[in-house]
C-alpha cells in the first residue's frame, strides 16, 4: 500500500517555493521528473504514499478558490501528510488577526508546511523570517502563482515531448529525453496580463525553457510588460503587442488569461462584449496559429469571453490536463521542499 | 478492521442519482437492503469498510446545509472512501466560476463520485454529459431531494414493519418480508409543498410503495399537486386538500415540511402566526390520525410554526430516526452507483 | 504505530467541559499530568494514537477561530478520533435552524463528543440535556473560555515549576513535583476584562492554583470584577484595579487580553491609541514587574495596541507556548471526557 520508501528524492536547496524565479533550468527539469515519478506511482488512486508522514500541512487561503486548494489538499493527502485548511471565512481572520499572528499560531500547533494564498503581492515573503517550515506561495495578490508556471510548462512538456525540428526517434540518443526544451516554440499569452500573477510566474518558466513568448492584450493591461520587452527582457525571447493576430500567427501554444469583470469599474477594459470581440480565443482567430495549436487555461474560465466554448472544449485543449497535472506537480513541490528541510 | 469483501453488491443499472423518479420498486428494495447491511456492518462506530477505498468523493454544496452534507461525509468515509468538500463560500465560485467549468476541474483532479446541491432546479441533469464519474442530486433547487426521499421511505419501513391487516408472524412464510410496502397506509405531506423538492421526491417513492399519500397546504402553496391529483396522478393513491383535518385524518403517518420565512415576503402566506394556527401540527390536530401516528420532518425545522415541538420530541417522532438512517442510506447509493461504474 | 495501549486513563467524573469553575484542583493537577502523557506520547508529530478510534468529534463553531478550531481538530485526530467541522458560515445555520436541532442532528448522525463555540453565553449549558455524548465548552459569549485557561496554566505551570522560596532539589523529596502550585505568585490580567471569557475562566483557575490575580483595566472594563473584588472572592486571592503599574508591580506573569475594536462604539474606551499609552504592555511598562517576568495573550493580538511587538516576542513571551500546548491540553480533555462515558 505504501510506495514511499520507492520514491528516493533528488537534492534540493531551496527551502520555499516563493515563485519560480529562483528556480534554474535543471532545478525546473529535477521538479518536472519528480513530478512523473509521483504520477506514475499513483496512477492507481488507491495509492497512498508515506513521503510525508507525519507531517503537518496547513492550507491557509485568504483569497477564493477551488482548483487551487483542492490541488494542494489531494497532493498532500496523497503523500500521507495531515492537512487543516483554513479559509478566510469562517477563520479568525474576519477579526482582524494579522497574517504574521496567525502564521505564529499554526506553526506552534505544529504545521511544518504552510501553503497560503494572499491578495497582497509579496505577503508570502514575509513568512519564512518568522516561520522554521516550508512556505509555497499558492498565489499572491498580481505577483506570483509559482506552482500553475510548473503545471503548465509540464503540461507543455507532455503535449511537445520532441524538440523542434526532430523526428521522432530520428536523433535522440540514450539520455535524449532530458534534452527537452520548448526552443523554436512560440507560445501566446492572451489576456489581462497586468492583473496576472498566472502570466508573471509562466513568463520566467516558459522563457526558461527557450519559448519564444509573446504577450499580448489591450496596451492598458500591458503596462511593465512592454517596458521589459524594451529593454531586451533580460536576453529572454519576449515580446509584447496589442495586435492579436501578431501574437497568435504560428504559434504553438495560446495560454488565455482570465478577464475579471471587477476590472471594468477601473475603465481599463471597455466592455467585455467588445474585448470578446477583439481579443477573445475563438476558433477562426486560431486558423493563424499552427495547425495543431495547443490552448491553456488557468481557470475558471468565462466562456463567450476570453476564450469561446468550442476552443475550450476543442482538440487542442489542455486544460483538462493542466488541472490533472497539478496534482503531480504539487507532490513534487511539498516533497523536494520536504526533502529540503525546514531549516537551510 | 475492513469488511469490505464482505460486501457483495448486487447488480446496478444507474450510474447516477438524479431523482428517484426512475427507480423501479424491486430497485427501491434492492437499496432498501443494502442499506440495512451497511447499518448491520457500521453498527461499531470504529469499523471501515473498504468498498470506496480509492475513490475520490467531492461534496459540492452550492447551498447552505448541515445534515446532509455531514451525513454524505461520514457515509463516504465509512465506505473508505476519500472525501473532499467544496462550499460556495470560500471557493471560486465566489468568483463566478460556472458549475460546469467547476465540474470539469474536479474531474481533473480526480473526483469519481459528485455529491452535488444546486438553487437551481435540474443543475445535476447537466453534469452526467460533461463528467466521468456518478452523480448524486444532494438537492437541487424546488425539485428533487431523492436521498431525503430514500431515507424516508427507509425509515417508514423501519418503523411500520408489518403490512396493514397483518398480524405479526400469522401469515409470513420464509421471504415474507421482501413483501413490505405502504398499502392500506395514508401518508400526509403537510406545509410549503410548492417549493419542496423533499415533497416532490417523496410522492414518486410513497406512492411507489403503495401509499395513499395527501398533500396538504394553503392553496398557494399546492399549484401542481391539485392539478396532477386531479388528472388521476398516473394511477397513483394521491390527493391534494387545503384541509388539514382531511389530510390528517386515520394518517399513518405525517412528514411536516419546513415553512420558510422568506416566503411572506411574496405574499404567498398570511403570516407564520396564521400559518401556524392553520396548519402547524401540534398534538391536538393529531388526534385525528391514527393512534400512534408517526411525525416525521426534514429539517431543519421552525419549531412552534410546522410542528409543535412536543411533537417533534413525541413517542411518534421519527425525525431523529431519519437522520440517523440517512448515513446507510447514503452509504447504500454511493456503494450501488460505484459498482454500476463510472461508464455505463 | 499506535501507542494508545500505553496510555492508561485515570477516572473522571465530569461527562462535560462546560467551565473550569466545577473542577477541583486534584483534578486540574490529574488533567494536565495526562497532558504531559500525552505530550510525550506525541513528541513525534507522526504518531497517532487510537485512544478515540471509531468516536465521532464534531466540531460546531458559530464564531470566527482559527488556532481553538485547529488546536481541537489536531487533538482529535492525534487521538484517532473521526473529526467532521461544521462551521456557521456554510451551514443550515445561516438558515436560522436552531442550536437544539442541529446538536439532535449531529448526534444522529453519530456524533459523540461535541466541541462548541457560541456567541451567547450559556449556550453549551443547553445541550447535555438533549444530547447523549460529551460536550466540550470551545468559548461562549462572554462566559467561559475553560480549554484556553486550562492551557494557560499548564503553560505557567511549565515556565515556573519550582514553587516560590524553594531552590532547585534542595527542599524536592520523592513525589514533591506533586505539590505544584502558584502560590506566592502573582499573575496581572491586563485588558478587557468585561467582554473576555479567557479572563473569566481563567480567574477560576488561576486562583484554584494559589496565585495573587491582579484584575487590571479601564473601570468601565472591570465591571463586575470590582464587586466581586470587594465581596472577599471567595476567600481567593483576588484584586480589581485600574491602575497598572500596581497591578503588573512584582507580578510574576502578565496576561494580556484582546482589545476588540468593536467596543469603541459601545463608548466603553476612548480610542485604541488612549488604550494602548495607558494600558498596552511595553517593556518600559514591565520595569515594575519581575525581571524575568512572563507574558501571556489569548491571541489573536492587536499588536501595537495591548501588547506592543517586542514584548510578545520578547524573551518572556509564553505566546507560542500557548498556542503550543493547546493540543496537549485539549487531548487531555477529549480523552478523559470520553473516559468518564457518555452516559454518567
Amino acid at each position: 500500500m505504501s510506495a514511499g520508501s520507492a520514491i528516493d528524492l533528488p537534492t534540493w536547496r531551496h527551502r520555499h517555493l516563493l515563485d519560480v524565479d529562483r528556480l534554474t533550468w535543471p532545478e525546473l527539469e529535477t521538479l518536472m521528473a519528480v513530478a512523473d515519478r509521483f504520477a506514475t506511482a499513483t496512477a492507481d488512486p488507491a495509492t497512498k504514499l508515506d513521503v510525508l508522514r507525519g507531517v503537518n500541512v496547513t492550507i491557509l487561503f485568504y483569497e477564493a478558490s477551488t482548483r487551487t486548494r483542492v490541488s494542494f489538499e489531494i497532493a498532500a493527502k496523497k503523500l500521507g501528510a495531515d492537512v487543516v485548511s483554513v479559509t478566510a471565512t469562517g477563520s479568525s481572520v474576519t477579526k482582524g488577526e494579522s497574517l504574521i499572528d496567525t502564521v505564529r499560531t499554526l506553526e506552534a500547533t505544529g504545521t511544518r508546511m504552510l501553503v497560503m494564498r494572499h491578495a497582497t503581492s509579496g505577503a508570502p515573503y514575509l513568512v519564512p523570517a518568522i516561520f522554521g517550515g516550508n512556505v509555497i506561495n499558492g498565489g499572491d495578490g498580481w505577483h506570483a502563482h509559482p506552482t500553475q508556471a510548473l503545471l503548465d510548462l509540464y503540461t507543455l512538456r507532455e503535449a511537445l515531448p520532441a524538440p523542434v525540428g526532430s523526428e521522432a526517434g530520428s536523433k535522440a540518443g540514450p539520455g535524449a529525453e532530458a534534452a527537452w526544451s520548448l526552443r523554436g516554440r512560440k507560445v501566446a499569452i492572451v489576456g489581462d496580463l497586468l492583473h496576472s500573477r498566472v502570466a508573471r510566474s509562466n513568463l520566467w518558466t516558459l522563457t526558461a525553457a527557450g519559448a519564444d513568448v509573446w504577450a499580448c492584450g489591450p496596451s492598458t493591461l500591458l503596462r511593465g510588460f512592454e517596458a521589459w520587452a524594451a529593454t531586451g527582457a533580460g536576453g529572454r525571447h519576449f515580446t509584447a503587442t496589442s495586435d492579436v493576430d501578431a501574437a497568435i500567427r504560428d504559434a504553438d501554444a495560446v495560454m488565455t488569461l482570465r478577464i475579471q469583470k471587477e476590472r471594468m469599474a477601473g475603465g481599463l477594459l471597455p466592455s467585455l462584449r467588445e474585448y470578446a470581440a477583439t481579443y477573445g480565443i475563438t476558433r477562426e482567430r486560431l486558423r493563424g496559429a499552427k495547425p495543431d495549436v495547443l490552448v491553456m487555461h488557468p481557470g475558471p474560465m468565462n466562456e463567450g469571453v476570453e476564450i469561446a466554448p468550442d476552443v475550450a472544449e476543442g482538440p487542442g485543449s489542455l486544460i483538462t490536463s493542466q488541472v490533472h497535472n497539478g496534482i503531480a506537480i504539487r507532490m513534487a513541490v511539498l516533497a523536494l521542499l520536504d526533502a529540503a528541510g525546514p531549516v537551510a
